[in-house]
Protein backbone atom coordinates (compact mmCIF):
# COMPACT_ATOMS: atom_id res chain seq x y z
CA UNK A 1 0.00 0.00 0.00
CA UNK A 2 2.96 2.16 0.26
CA UNK A 3 2.95 2.30 -3.35
CA UNK A 4 -0.14 3.24 -3.63
CA UNK A 5 -0.19 6.21 -1.39
CA UNK A 6 3.05 7.50 -2.87
CA UNK A 7 1.34 7.24 -6.39
CA UNK A 8 -1.65 9.10 -4.72
CA UNK A 9 0.80 11.87 -3.71
CA UNK A 10 2.06 12.26 -6.69
CA UNK A 11 -0.89 12.69 -8.82
CA UNK A 12 -2.24 15.14 -5.66
CA UNK A 13 0.92 17.43 -6.14
CA UNK A 14 0.59 17.29 -9.71
CA UNK A 15 -2.52 19.25 -9.48
CA UNK A 16 -0.60 21.81 -8.09
CA UNK A 17 -2.83 23.42 -5.94
CA UNK A 18 -2.17 24.21 -2.37
CA UNK A 19 -5.53 23.72 -1.96
CA UNK A 20 -6.29 20.35 -3.48
CA UNK A 21 -3.65 19.11 -1.21
CA UNK A 22 -4.90 20.43 2.14
CA UNK A 23 -8.70 19.43 1.25
CA UNK A 24 -7.76 16.37 0.04
CA UNK A 25 -6.24 15.25 3.56
CA UNK A 26 -9.25 16.25 4.93
CA UNK A 27 -10.49 12.99 3.00
CA UNK A 28 -7.61 10.49 3.26
CA UNK A 29 -8.22 7.37 5.94
CA UNK A 30 -10.43 4.58 4.83
CA UNK A 31 -10.19 1.16 4.60
CA UNK A 32 -8.29 1.66 0.43
CA UNK A 33 -10.87 -2.01 -0.46
CA UNK A 34 -10.40 -1.00 -3.72
CA UNK A 35 -6.52 -0.55 -4.07
CA UNK A 36 -6.17 -3.55 -2.39
CA UNK A 37 -8.12 -5.20 -4.16
CA UNK A 38 -6.06 -4.27 -7.52
CA UNK A 39 -3.00 -5.28 -5.50
CA UNK A 40 -3.80 -8.30 -4.42
CA UNK A 41 -5.35 -9.61 -8.20
CA UNK A 42 -2.56 -7.86 -10.05
CA UNK A 43 -0.07 -7.69 -7.67
CA UNK A 44 3.07 -8.69 -10.79
CA UNK A 45 2.45 -5.58 -12.73
CA UNK A 46 4.48 -2.38 -12.80
CA UNK A 47 1.07 -0.57 -12.83
CA UNK A 48 -1.03 -1.71 -10.16
CA UNK A 49 0.05 0.60 -8.04
CA UNK A 50 -0.77 3.73 -9.97
CA UNK A 51 -4.26 2.01 -10.67
CA UNK A 52 -4.82 1.76 -7.78
CA UNK A 53 -4.13 5.64 -6.69
CA UNK A 54 -6.30 6.15 -9.51
CA UNK A 55 -9.47 3.94 -8.14
CA UNK A 56 -9.09 5.68 -5.18
CA UNK A 57 -8.92 9.01 -6.30
CA UNK A 58 -12.19 8.22 -8.10
CA UNK A 59 -13.88 6.68 -4.65
CA UNK A 60 -13.05 10.52 -3.32
CA UNK A 61 -13.77 12.18 -5.88
CA UNK A 62 -17.58 10.22 -5.57
CA UNK A 63 -17.67 10.30 -1.77
CA UNK A 64 -17.46 14.39 -2.41
CA UNK A 65 -19.91 14.30 -4.38
CA UNK A 66 -22.67 12.00 -2.42
CA UNK A 67 -21.26 13.79 0.72
CA UNK A 68 -22.86 16.94 -0.88
CA UNK A 69 -25.79 15.32 -2.12
CA UNK A 70 -26.83 13.64 0.99
CA UNK A 71 -25.38 17.04 3.16
CA UNK A 72 -23.03 14.89 5.36
CA UNK A 73 -21.55 16.30 8.30
CA UNK A 74 -19.07 13.66 8.73
CA UNK A 75 -16.65 11.13 6.78
CA UNK A 76 -14.48 8.83 8.04
CA UNK A 77 -14.83 10.26 11.61
CA UNK A 78 -13.74 14.05 10.55
CA UNK A 79 -15.29 16.63 9.13
CA UNK A 80 -16.68 16.37 5.49
CA UNK A 81 -15.34 18.79 3.32
CA UNK A 82 -18.83 20.10 2.18
CA UNK A 83 -19.45 21.08 5.73
CA UNK A 84 -15.93 22.44 6.69
CA UNK A 85 -15.00 24.31 2.76
CA UNK A 86 -18.80 24.39 1.63
CA UNK A 87 -20.58 22.47 -1.10
CA UNK A 88 -19.20 24.37 -4.14
CA UNK A 89 -15.50 23.45 -3.05
CA UNK A 90 -16.40 20.14 -2.62
CA UNK A 91 -18.30 19.79 -5.39
CA UNK A 92 -15.13 21.59 -7.54
CA UNK A 93 -12.51 19.23 -5.77
CA UNK A 94 -14.34 15.85 -6.63
CA UNK A 95 -14.48 16.90 -10.31
CA UNK A 96 -10.44 17.69 -10.12
CA UNK A 97 -10.31 14.50 -8.72
CA UNK A 98 -12.39 12.53 -11.36
CA UNK A 99 -10.42 14.88 -14.15
CA UNK A 100 -6.65 14.18 -12.71
CA UNK A 101 -7.84 10.49 -12.49
CA UNK A 102 -9.06 10.48 -16.11
CA UNK A 103 -5.75 12.14 -17.63
CA UNK A 104 -3.05 9.16 -15.85
CA UNK A 105 -5.87 6.24 -16.74
CA UNK A 106 -5.28 7.20 -20.29
CA UNK A 107 -1.86 5.47 -20.19
CA UNK A 108 -3.87 2.01 -19.65
CA UNK A 109 -4.69 0.03 -22.55
CA UNK A 110 -7.97 1.05 -23.83
CA UNK A 111 -10.02 -2.04 -22.10
CA UNK A 112 -8.19 -1.19 -18.71
CA UNK A 113 -9.49 2.80 -19.11
CA UNK A 114 -12.96 2.04 -20.65
CA UNK A 115 -13.71 -0.19 -18.16
CA UNK A 116 -12.98 1.57 -15.39
CA UNK A 117 -14.42 4.70 -16.73
CA UNK A 118 -17.15 3.77 -17.79
CA UNK A 119 -18.06 2.70 -14.31
CA UNK A 120 -18.26 6.43 -12.89
CA UNK A 121 -20.85 7.02 -15.36
CA UNK A 122 -22.60 4.08 -13.96
CA UNK A 123 -21.99 5.31 -10.05
CA UNK A 124 -23.32 8.53 -11.06
CA UNK A 125 -26.35 7.29 -12.58
CA UNK A 126 -26.88 4.80 -9.26
CA UNK A 127 -26.82 8.29 -7.21
CA UNK A 128 -28.97 10.09 -9.45
CA UNK A 129 -31.35 6.57 -9.39
CA UNK A 130 -30.73 6.86 -5.52
CA UNK A 131 -31.91 10.39 -4.89
CA UNK A 132 -34.91 9.98 -7.26
CA UNK A 133 -36.50 6.59 -5.45
CA UNK A 134 -36.18 8.03 -1.98
CA UNK A 135 -38.32 10.79 -2.92
CA UNK A 136 -41.16 8.01 -2.97
CA UNK A 137 -41.58 4.77 -1.32
CA UNK A 138 -40.14 1.96 -3.53
CA UNK A 139 -41.05 -1.27 -2.25
CA UNK A 140 -39.43 -3.01 -5.23
CA UNK A 141 -36.80 -5.08 -4.34
CA UNK A 142 -35.57 -5.40 -8.17
CA UNK A 143 -35.18 -1.98 -8.57
CA UNK A 144 -33.46 -1.45 -5.00
CA UNK A 145 -30.72 -3.99 -5.82
CA UNK A 146 -30.27 -2.32 -9.67
CA UNK A 147 -29.52 0.74 -8.07
CA UNK A 148 -27.34 -0.65 -5.09
CA UNK A 149 -25.35 -2.35 -8.27
CA UNK A 150 -24.65 0.92 -9.62
CA UNK A 151 -24.14 3.02 -7.02
CA UNK A 152 -22.07 0.99 -4.78
CA UNK A 153 -20.92 -2.58 -6.82
CA UNK A 154 -19.97 -1.17 -10.35
CA UNK A 155 -16.76 0.81 -9.49
CA UNK A 156 -15.20 -2.48 -7.09
CA UNK A 157 -16.36 -4.73 -9.97
CA UNK A 158 -14.47 -2.08 -12.89
CA UNK A 159 -11.41 -2.57 -10.25
CA UNK A 160 -11.23 -6.06 -9.72
CA UNK A 161 -11.97 -6.49 -13.61
CA UNK A 162 -9.25 -3.52 -14.71
CA UNK A 163 -6.77 -5.61 -12.33
CA UNK A 164 -7.54 -8.84 -13.83
CA UNK A 165 -7.00 -7.52 -17.35
CA UNK A 166 -3.38 -6.14 -16.09
CA UNK A 167 -2.29 -9.30 -14.56
CA UNK A 168 -4.06 -11.74 -17.80
CA UNK A 169 -6.40 -13.35 -15.03
CA UNK A 170 -9.90 -14.47 -15.99
CA UNK A 171 -11.96 -11.27 -16.05
CA UNK A 172 -15.46 -12.77 -15.75
CA UNK A 173 -14.54 -14.26 -12.56
CA UNK A 174 -12.89 -11.70 -10.80
CA UNK A 175 -15.46 -9.12 -12.14
CA UNK A 176 -18.30 -11.34 -10.85
CA UNK A 177 -16.20 -11.53 -7.08
CA UNK A 178 -15.82 -7.64 -7.59
CA UNK A 179 -19.30 -6.71 -8.13
CA UNK A 180 -21.16 -9.23 -5.24
CA UNK A 181 -18.71 -8.23 -2.68
CA UNK A 182 -19.64 -4.15 -3.75
CA UNK A 183 -23.53 -5.51 -3.41
CA UNK A 184 -23.49 -7.57 -0.20
CA UNK A 185 -21.15 -4.86 1.62
CA UNK A 186 -23.66 -2.46 1.19
CA UNK A 187 -26.34 -4.92 1.85
CA UNK A 188 -24.44 -5.22 5.01
CA UNK A 189 -24.14 -1.37 5.48
CA UNK A 190 -27.88 -1.41 4.83
CA UNK A 191 -28.52 -3.92 7.88
CA UNK A 192 -26.24 -2.12 10.29
CA UNK A 193 -28.20 1.28 9.79
CA UNK A 194 -31.02 -0.95 11.64
CA UNK A 195 -29.44 -2.83 13.90
CA UNK A 196 -25.94 -0.72 14.97
CA UNK A 197 -26.48 1.69 17.90
CA UNK A 198 -26.25 5.76 17.14
CA UNK A 199 -22.37 5.55 18.94
CA UNK A 200 -20.83 2.27 16.78
CA UNK A 201 -21.90 3.49 13.54
CA UNK A 202 -21.86 7.72 14.76
CA UNK A 203 -25.02 7.62 13.04
CA UNK A 204 -28.42 7.82 14.24
CA UNK A 205 -30.26 4.32 13.43
CA UNK A 206 -32.48 4.22 10.88
CA UNK A 207 -31.27 7.00 9.62
CA UNK A 208 -31.91 5.72 5.58
CA UNK A 209 -35.19 5.04 6.32
CA UNK A 210 -35.17 8.71 8.13
CA UNK A 211 -33.88 10.31 4.74
CA UNK A 212 -36.39 8.68 2.76
CA UNK A 213 -34.38 5.23 1.48
CA UNK A 214 -36.06 1.77 1.06
CA UNK A 215 -33.54 -0.70 2.08
CA UNK A 216 -33.67 -4.11 1.40
CA UNK A 217 -34.75 -4.95 5.52
CA UNK A 218 -38.32 -2.03 4.65
CA UNK A 219 -38.57 -3.40 1.46
CA UNK A 220 -39.32 -7.39 2.79
CA UNK A 221 -41.14 -6.35 5.47
CA UNK A 222 -43.62 -3.90 3.98
CA UNK A 223 -43.97 -6.87 1.59
CA UNK A 224 -44.97 -9.05 4.41
CA UNK A 225 -47.47 -6.55 6.31
CA UNK A 226 -51.09 -6.63 6.17
CA UNK A 227 -52.76 -3.23 4.77
CA UNK A 228 -53.10 -1.63 7.77
CA UNK A 229 -49.48 -1.93 8.98
CA UNK A 230 -48.15 -1.48 5.36
CA UNK A 231 -50.24 2.14 5.66
CA UNK A 232 -48.74 2.69 8.93
CA UNK A 233 -45.26 2.12 7.60
CA UNK A 234 -45.48 4.07 4.49
CA UNK A 235 -46.62 7.09 6.41
CA UNK A 236 -43.53 6.82 8.79
CA UNK A 237 -41.05 7.42 5.82
CA UNK A 238 -38.87 9.79 5.39
CA UNK A 239 -39.99 11.59 8.55
CA UNK A 240 -38.21 12.27 11.61
CA UNK A 241 -39.62 8.82 14.15
CA UNK A 242 -40.05 9.10 17.20
CA UNK A 243 -39.35 6.73 20.05
CA UNK A 244 -42.65 4.65 19.34
CA UNK A 245 -42.33 4.88 15.59
CA UNK A 246 -38.65 3.39 15.77
CA UNK A 247 -39.89 0.48 18.19
CA UNK A 248 -42.86 -0.18 16.11
CA UNK A 249 -40.31 -0.46 12.87
CA UNK A 250 -37.56 -2.45 15.30
CA UNK A 251 -40.50 -4.94 16.56
CA UNK A 252 -42.08 -5.96 13.33
CA UNK A 253 -38.57 -6.22 11.58
CA UNK A 254 -38.20 -8.77 14.63
CA UNK A 255 -41.17 -10.18 14.11
CA UNK A 256 -40.96 -10.91 9.84
CA UNK A 257 -37.15 -11.37 10.10
CA UNK A 258 -36.33 -8.75 7.68
CA UNK A 259 -32.67 -8.01 9.16
CA UNK A 260 -32.17 -12.15 8.97
CA UNK A 261 -33.70 -11.98 5.66
CA UNK A 262 -31.76 -8.69 4.00
CA UNK A 263 -28.26 -10.67 5.75
CA UNK A 264 -29.44 -14.17 3.84
CA UNK A 265 -29.26 -12.69 0.30
CA UNK A 266 -25.82 -10.88 1.44
CA UNK A 267 -24.16 -14.05 2.69
CA UNK A 268 -25.74 -15.51 -1.03
CA UNK A 269 -23.96 -12.96 -2.80
CA UNK A 270 -20.63 -13.28 -0.55
CA UNK A 271 -20.94 -17.13 -1.23
CA UNK A 272 -20.91 -16.80 -4.87
CA UNK A 273 -17.65 -15.00 -5.30
CA UNK A 274 -16.37 -17.39 -2.63
CA UNK A 275 -17.02 -19.94 -4.62
CA UNK A 276 -15.69 -18.43 -7.99
CA UNK A 277 -12.61 -17.54 -5.78
CA UNK A 278 -11.82 -20.42 -4.02
CA UNK A 279 -8.35 -20.65 -4.84
CA UNK A 280 -6.97 -17.24 -3.57
CA UNK A 281 -7.23 -17.06 -0.17
CA UNK A 282 -6.83 -13.27 0.27
CA UNK A 283 -9.49 -12.16 -1.55
CA UNK A 284 -11.86 -14.82 0.50
CA UNK A 285 -10.97 -13.48 3.18
CA UNK A 286 -11.94 -10.10 2.46
CA UNK A 287 -15.43 -11.54 1.87
CA UNK A 288 -15.33 -13.06 5.44
CA UNK A 289 -14.07 -9.85 7.50
CA UNK A 290 -16.99 -8.10 5.10
CA UNK A 291 -19.56 -10.42 6.30
CA UNK A 292 -18.64 -10.45 10.07
CA UNK A 293 -19.40 -6.16 10.66
CA UNK A 294 -22.83 -7.39 10.85
CA UNK A 295 -23.15 -9.25 13.58
CA UNK B 1 -23.11 20.33 -37.09
CA UNK B 2 -25.59 17.60 -37.49
CA UNK B 3 -23.36 14.88 -37.56
CA UNK B 4 -22.03 16.35 -33.72
CA UNK B 5 -25.65 16.38 -32.74
CA UNK B 6 -26.47 12.80 -33.58
CA UNK B 7 -23.31 11.78 -31.82
CA UNK B 8 -24.15 13.92 -29.01
CA UNK B 9 -27.89 12.20 -29.34
CA UNK B 10 -25.81 8.79 -29.40
CA UNK B 11 -24.16 9.49 -26.04
CA UNK B 12 -26.62 10.39 -24.04
CA UNK B 13 -29.01 7.72 -25.15
CA UNK B 14 -26.09 5.38 -24.24
CA UNK B 15 -26.25 6.10 -20.81
CA UNK B 16 -29.47 4.29 -20.61
CA UNK B 17 -31.58 6.61 -18.19
CA UNK B 18 -34.30 8.63 -18.66
CA UNK B 19 -33.40 11.21 -16.53
CA UNK B 20 -30.30 11.99 -18.20
CA UNK B 21 -31.77 12.66 -21.60
CA UNK B 22 -34.51 14.77 -19.97
CA UNK B 23 -32.09 16.68 -18.05
CA UNK B 24 -30.32 17.14 -20.99
CA UNK B 25 -32.38 18.85 -23.02
CA UNK B 26 -32.97 21.34 -20.83
CA UNK B 27 -29.22 22.20 -21.05
CA UNK B 28 -29.21 22.03 -24.72
CA UNK B 29 -28.81 25.13 -27.30
CA UNK B 30 -25.92 27.26 -26.53
CA UNK B 31 -23.19 28.44 -29.33
CA UNK B 32 -21.50 25.39 -29.52
CA UNK B 33 -18.50 27.06 -30.32
CA UNK B 34 -15.73 24.32 -28.81
CA UNK B 35 -17.39 21.72 -31.35
CA UNK B 36 -17.44 24.24 -34.14
CA UNK B 37 -13.60 25.06 -33.91
CA UNK B 38 -12.97 21.52 -33.82
CA UNK B 39 -15.31 20.63 -37.34
CA UNK B 40 -13.60 23.70 -38.67
CA UNK B 41 -9.86 22.57 -37.70
CA UNK B 42 -10.52 19.12 -37.79
CA UNK B 43 -13.19 18.81 -40.99
CA UNK B 44 -11.88 15.75 -42.94
CA UNK B 45 -11.44 13.89 -39.92
CA UNK B 46 -14.06 11.33 -39.52
CA UNK B 47 -13.77 11.21 -35.78
CA UNK B 48 -14.06 14.73 -35.92
CA UNK B 49 -18.02 14.98 -34.45
CA UNK B 50 -17.10 12.41 -31.70
CA UNK B 51 -14.54 14.56 -30.60
CA UNK B 52 -17.03 17.53 -30.59
CA UNK B 53 -19.35 15.85 -29.19
CA UNK B 54 -17.42 14.93 -26.18
CA UNK B 55 -15.80 18.28 -25.42
CA UNK B 56 -19.77 19.61 -25.87
CA UNK B 57 -20.89 17.15 -22.70
CA UNK B 58 -17.87 18.13 -21.25
CA UNK B 59 -18.48 21.61 -21.65
CA UNK B 60 -22.34 21.02 -20.23
CA UNK B 61 -21.30 19.10 -17.40
CA UNK B 62 -19.29 22.07 -16.10
CA UNK B 63 -21.93 24.73 -16.58
CA UNK B 64 -24.50 22.19 -14.58
CA UNK B 65 -21.67 22.65 -11.64
CA UNK B 66 -20.68 26.16 -12.55
CA UNK B 67 -24.70 27.01 -11.91
CA UNK B 68 -24.39 24.39 -8.83
CA UNK B 69 -21.61 26.64 -7.38
CA UNK B 70 -22.46 30.14 -8.54
CA UNK B 71 -26.60 29.44 -7.53
CA UNK B 72 -27.61 30.38 -11.13
CA UNK B 73 -31.42 30.12 -11.92
CA UNK B 74 -31.45 30.53 -15.43
CA UNK B 75 -29.15 28.95 -18.26
CA UNK B 76 -29.22 29.09 -22.18
CA UNK B 77 -32.65 31.38 -21.26
CA UNK B 78 -34.44 28.18 -19.75
CA UNK B 79 -34.43 27.51 -15.81
CA UNK B 80 -31.00 25.74 -15.04
CA UNK B 81 -30.94 22.07 -13.63
CA UNK B 82 -30.02 23.23 -10.23
CA UNK B 83 -33.51 25.39 -10.46
CA UNK B 84 -35.79 23.37 -11.54
CA UNK B 85 -34.54 20.11 -10.19
CA UNK B 86 -32.43 20.76 -7.27
CA UNK B 87 -28.45 20.69 -6.94
CA UNK B 88 -28.20 17.19 -6.23
CA UNK B 89 -29.58 16.20 -9.46
CA UNK B 90 -27.01 18.86 -11.13
CA UNK B 91 -24.25 17.70 -9.49
CA UNK B 92 -24.42 14.19 -10.48
CA UNK B 93 -25.95 14.50 -13.80
CA UNK B 94 -22.41 16.63 -14.80
CA UNK B 95 -20.98 13.61 -13.49
CA UNK B 96 -22.80 11.17 -15.45
CA UNK B 97 -21.72 13.06 -18.60
CA UNK B 98 -18.25 14.18 -17.51
CA UNK B 99 -17.39 10.53 -17.19
CA UNK B 100 -19.40 8.79 -19.80
CA UNK B 101 -17.27 12.12 -21.99
CA UNK B 102 -13.75 10.59 -20.65
CA UNK B 103 -15.24 7.25 -21.51
CA UNK B 104 -15.81 7.81 -25.31
CA UNK B 105 -12.21 9.74 -25.04
CA UNK B 106 -10.39 6.38 -24.76
CA UNK B 107 -10.82 5.37 -28.11
CA UNK B 108 -8.38 8.01 -29.36
CA UNK B 109 -4.92 8.43 -29.51
CA UNK B 110 -3.45 9.35 -26.06
CA UNK B 111 -2.44 12.52 -26.74
CA UNK B 112 -5.83 14.12 -27.81
CA UNK B 113 -7.33 11.87 -24.84
CA UNK B 114 -5.33 13.52 -22.11
CA UNK B 115 -5.09 17.01 -23.52
CA UNK B 116 -8.79 16.92 -22.99
CA UNK B 117 -8.77 15.14 -20.04
CA UNK B 118 -5.87 17.68 -18.34
CA UNK B 119 -7.93 20.38 -19.33
CA UNK B 120 -10.80 19.80 -17.13
CA UNK B 121 -8.94 19.13 -13.74
CA UNK B 122 -7.50 23.07 -15.23
CA UNK B 123 -11.32 23.76 -15.50
CA UNK B 124 -12.13 22.86 -12.10
CA UNK B 125 -8.82 24.12 -10.50
CA UNK B 126 -9.75 27.49 -11.87
CA UNK B 127 -13.24 27.02 -10.44
CA UNK B 128 -11.96 26.63 -7.31
CA UNK B 129 -9.47 29.34 -7.76
CA UNK B 130 -12.52 31.51 -8.92
CA UNK B 131 -14.85 31.50 -5.80
CA UNK B 132 -11.58 31.81 -3.37
CA UNK B 133 -10.59 34.60 -5.34
CA UNK B 134 -14.07 36.12 -4.71
CA UNK B 135 -13.98 36.11 -0.91
CA UNK B 136 -11.57 39.06 -0.74
CA UNK B 137 -10.74 42.15 -3.01
CA UNK B 138 -8.15 41.15 -5.40
CA UNK B 139 -6.62 43.60 -7.07
CA UNK B 140 -3.89 41.59 -8.51
CA UNK B 141 -4.18 41.37 -12.81
CA UNK B 142 -1.98 38.32 -12.94
CA UNK B 143 -4.06 36.50 -10.66
CA UNK B 144 -7.10 37.25 -11.73
CA UNK B 145 -6.01 36.42 -15.76
CA UNK B 146 -4.17 33.42 -14.14
CA UNK B 147 -7.69 31.98 -13.01
CA UNK B 148 -9.33 33.38 -15.86
CA UNK B 149 -7.39 31.20 -18.23
CA UNK B 150 -7.80 27.71 -15.87
CA UNK B 151 -11.41 28.17 -15.81
CA UNK B 152 -12.62 29.93 -19.08
CA UNK B 153 -9.77 28.94 -21.87
CA UNK B 154 -8.02 26.03 -21.23
CA UNK B 155 -11.14 23.58 -22.81
CA UNK B 156 -11.31 25.90 -25.73
CA UNK B 157 -7.54 25.29 -25.74
CA UNK B 158 -7.66 22.00 -25.43
CA UNK B 159 -10.52 21.59 -27.82
CA UNK B 160 -8.26 23.50 -30.31
CA UNK B 161 -5.37 21.38 -29.94
CA UNK B 162 -6.86 18.11 -29.85
CA UNK B 163 -8.42 18.94 -33.39
CA UNK B 164 -4.62 20.19 -34.69
CA UNK B 165 -3.74 16.88 -33.56
CA UNK B 166 -6.26 14.97 -35.31
CA UNK B 167 -5.75 16.95 -38.63
CA UNK B 168 -1.81 16.78 -38.46
CA UNK B 169 -1.60 20.15 -38.28
CA UNK B 170 0.14 22.71 -35.82
CA UNK B 171 -0.47 22.45 -32.68
CA UNK B 172 0.99 25.08 -30.91
CA UNK B 173 -0.42 27.41 -33.77
CA UNK B 174 -4.01 26.55 -32.95
CA UNK B 175 -3.25 26.00 -29.23
CA UNK B 176 -2.18 29.84 -28.87
CA UNK B 177 -5.29 30.37 -31.27
CA UNK B 178 -8.04 28.74 -28.49
CA UNK B 179 -6.23 30.18 -25.79
CA UNK B 180 -6.25 33.94 -26.69
CA UNK B 181 -9.73 33.29 -27.74
CA UNK B 182 -11.14 31.65 -24.68
CA UNK B 183 -9.29 34.45 -22.39
CA UNK B 184 -10.50 37.37 -24.94
CA UNK B 185 -14.02 36.22 -24.49
CA UNK B 186 -13.99 35.91 -21.10
CA UNK B 187 -12.81 39.46 -20.94
CA UNK B 188 -15.63 40.66 -22.71
CA UNK B 189 -17.99 38.53 -20.78
CA UNK B 190 -16.82 40.63 -18.00
CA UNK B 191 -16.91 44.04 -19.50
CA UNK B 192 -20.65 43.02 -20.82
CA UNK B 193 -21.54 42.04 -16.86
CA UNK B 194 -20.64 46.20 -16.66
CA UNK B 195 -21.98 47.98 -19.85
CA UNK B 196 -24.60 45.81 -20.95
CA UNK B 197 -27.94 46.95 -19.13
CA UNK B 198 -30.00 44.10 -17.16
CA UNK B 199 -32.57 43.27 -20.22
CA UNK B 200 -30.07 42.35 -23.09
CA UNK B 201 -27.84 40.00 -20.91
CA UNK B 202 -30.74 38.81 -18.64
CA UNK B 203 -29.12 39.45 -15.40
CA UNK B 204 -28.36 43.09 -13.16
CA UNK B 205 -25.47 45.05 -14.24
CA UNK B 206 -22.59 45.14 -11.91
CA UNK B 207 -23.56 41.55 -10.73
CA UNK B 208 -19.97 39.87 -10.76
CA UNK B 209 -18.53 42.63 -8.61
CA UNK B 210 -21.63 42.15 -6.01
CA UNK B 211 -20.73 38.04 -6.06
CA UNK B 212 -17.71 39.15 -4.91
CA UNK B 213 -16.05 38.85 -8.43
CA UNK B 214 -13.37 41.64 -9.13
CA UNK B 215 -13.05 41.32 -13.15
CA UNK B 216 -10.65 43.03 -15.02
CA UNK B 217 -12.42 47.00 -15.28
CA UNK B 218 -12.28 46.61 -11.36
CA UNK B 219 -8.93 45.51 -10.94
CA UNK B 220 -7.76 48.37 -13.68
CA UNK B 221 -9.93 50.99 -11.57
CA UNK B 222 -8.85 50.16 -7.84
CA UNK B 223 -5.19 50.32 -9.47
CA UNK B 224 -5.65 54.18 -10.41
CA UNK B 225 -7.78 55.11 -7.65
CA UNK B 226 -6.56 57.62 -4.59
CA UNK B 227 -6.19 56.24 -1.37
CA UNK B 228 -10.27 56.88 -0.50
CA UNK B 229 -11.36 56.24 -3.26
CA UNK B 230 -9.70 52.89 -2.84
CA UNK B 231 -11.42 52.20 0.52
CA UNK B 232 -14.43 53.41 -1.13
CA UNK B 233 -14.34 51.01 -3.91
CA UNK B 234 -13.06 48.11 -1.30
CA UNK B 235 -16.17 48.91 1.10
CA UNK B 236 -18.47 48.14 -1.67
CA UNK B 237 -17.24 44.57 -2.85
CA UNK B 238 -19.41 41.83 -2.31
CA UNK B 239 -22.70 43.76 -1.34
CA UNK B 240 -25.79 44.46 -2.86
CA UNK B 241 -25.22 48.12 -4.37
CA UNK B 242 -27.86 50.99 -4.15
CA UNK B 243 -28.70 52.93 -7.14
CA UNK B 244 -25.72 55.76 -5.72
CA UNK B 245 -22.81 53.15 -5.49
CA UNK B 246 -23.60 51.71 -8.67
CA UNK B 247 -23.23 55.15 -10.41
CA UNK B 248 -20.20 56.21 -8.24
CA UNK B 249 -18.56 52.93 -9.86
CA UNK B 250 -19.40 53.42 -13.50
CA UNK B 251 -18.77 57.17 -13.33
CA UNK B 252 -15.19 56.29 -12.32
CA UNK B 253 -14.82 53.31 -14.39
CA UNK B 254 -15.48 56.09 -17.35
CA UNK B 255 -13.28 58.79 -15.95
CA UNK B 256 -10.71 56.51 -15.65
CA UNK B 257 -11.25 54.46 -18.44
CA UNK B 258 -11.55 50.89 -17.26
CA UNK B 259 -13.51 49.58 -19.32
CA UNK B 260 -11.38 50.60 -22.99
CA UNK B 261 -8.33 49.31 -20.56
CA UNK B 262 -9.63 45.71 -20.73
CA UNK B 263 -11.13 45.94 -23.61
CA UNK B 264 -7.91 46.94 -24.89
CA UNK B 265 -6.19 43.44 -23.89
CA UNK B 266 -9.20 41.46 -25.16
CA UNK B 267 -8.03 42.92 -28.46
CA UNK B 268 -4.47 42.47 -28.55
CA UNK B 269 -5.25 38.83 -27.06
CA UNK B 270 -7.52 38.43 -30.18
CA UNK B 271 -4.90 40.18 -32.63
CA UNK B 272 -2.08 37.91 -31.70
CA UNK B 273 -4.58 34.86 -32.32
CA UNK B 274 -5.68 36.63 -35.75
CA UNK B 275 -1.87 36.82 -36.87
CA UNK B 276 -1.32 33.06 -36.60
CA UNK B 277 -4.47 31.80 -38.26
CA UNK B 278 -4.01 34.69 -40.71
CA UNK B 279 -4.41 31.63 -43.82
CA UNK B 280 -7.89 30.57 -41.88
CA UNK B 281 -10.34 33.43 -42.60
CA UNK B 282 -13.21 31.07 -40.81
CA UNK B 283 -10.88 30.82 -37.69
CA UNK B 284 -10.60 34.90 -37.90
CA UNK B 285 -14.26 35.54 -38.43
CA UNK B 286 -14.95 34.12 -34.89
CA UNK B 287 -12.60 36.04 -32.96
CA UNK B 288 -14.24 39.08 -35.15
CA UNK B 289 -17.73 38.01 -34.13
CA UNK B 290 -16.78 37.70 -30.28
CA UNK B 291 -14.98 41.20 -30.23
CA UNK B 292 -17.87 42.86 -31.56
CA UNK B 293 -20.34 41.44 -28.97
CA UNK B 294 -19.04 44.23 -26.60
CA UNK B 295 -19.83 47.52 -28.16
Amino acid sequence: MQRVEAEIARLIQECEYGEVTRLFQQLSGGKHLRAKLILKIASEHEKAPLLAAIVELIHGASLLHDDVIDEAQTRRGLESVNASEGSKQAVMLGDVLYSKAFTELVSFDKDVAKTIAASVTALSKGEMIDVKLAETFNSDEQIYLDMLYLKTATLIEAAASAAAMLAGKDVQKYALYGRNLGLSFQIIDDILDITADAKTLGKPALNDFVEGKCTLPYIYLYNVLNENDKERLRSLHAKHLDEASMAWIQTQMKKHMSVEKSFELAQKLSNEAKEVMSDVPQLVAILDTMIKRSY
